[in-house]
């Protein structure tokens, strides 16, 4: 498994967007809404991992629920896989709770699934794999 | 500037280890103390980056301080940089506010300074750059 991405809560991203700008020393590279989440996401390479800033596009979205509670920050870490569906199987069989029963489309093109915060010492881990289609 | 590791507070090692290596399906390959941080450190390989557990070892560690205040979960990101005085100097002269104001020697061989969570979108930031001597 390798970090595929680093996901960070927002607030604005047009003022998160600059901010990582100047701190990376290199541009977002994209934006990309993902309607299902009530996110728009910005990227930024930072090596052989990505940087996605998060902001809300509604009050109940994921994030915007994070925020509420813990303030902007550190939301998720992806992990790339080869095959998500081996990979969910392995952790369930090893009673890690996943947080959806099937992959789903997450942004830049990726099958997505979250494992449960409470197994993973409160981190919310994400794995995800390359649509290929 | 790459992404080196991502650092994790943990309660304990003894519980949080054999978790991550599950999780990642791969061992923490070193353990090393860093006694004036007050932590124990157990890293993981992920891909291209790392994954660093970190358990306070006396109440007053900063990681006894966040997870008093968070609970267990991410702490921090930290990115590689060639010259570290040089982008302490960059982020300094951008109005970033840094934690130390000389490096200091951190785990893993580093020399490490740390940024304000404050002007990283509440995400705390490490710089850190190999110690060659």
């Amino acid at each position: 498994m390798k970090v595929e991405h680093i996901g960070i809560a927002v607030n604005k991203l047009e003022q998160a967007e600059p901010l990582y700008q100047t701190l990376l020393n290199s541009s977002a590279y994209k934006r990309e809404e993902v309607e299902s989440e009530g996110v728009i996401t910005s990227f930024f390479r930072a090596g052989a991992t990505k940087i996605e800033l998060l902001e809300a596009t509604r009050p109940d979205s994921p994030i915007a629920r994070f925020i509420e509670r813990r303030g902007e920050g550190l939301h998720h870490i992806a992990f790339e896989v080869e095959d998500i569906q081996a990979e969910m199987a392995r952790l369930r069989a090893a009673g890690f709770r996943l947080l959806n029963e099937q992959p789903k489309r997450g942004a830049d093109n990726k099958w997505v699934c979250f494992v449960h915060p409470k197994d993973c010492q409160g981190v919310l881990v994400e794995l995800c794999q390359e649509i290929r289609e």
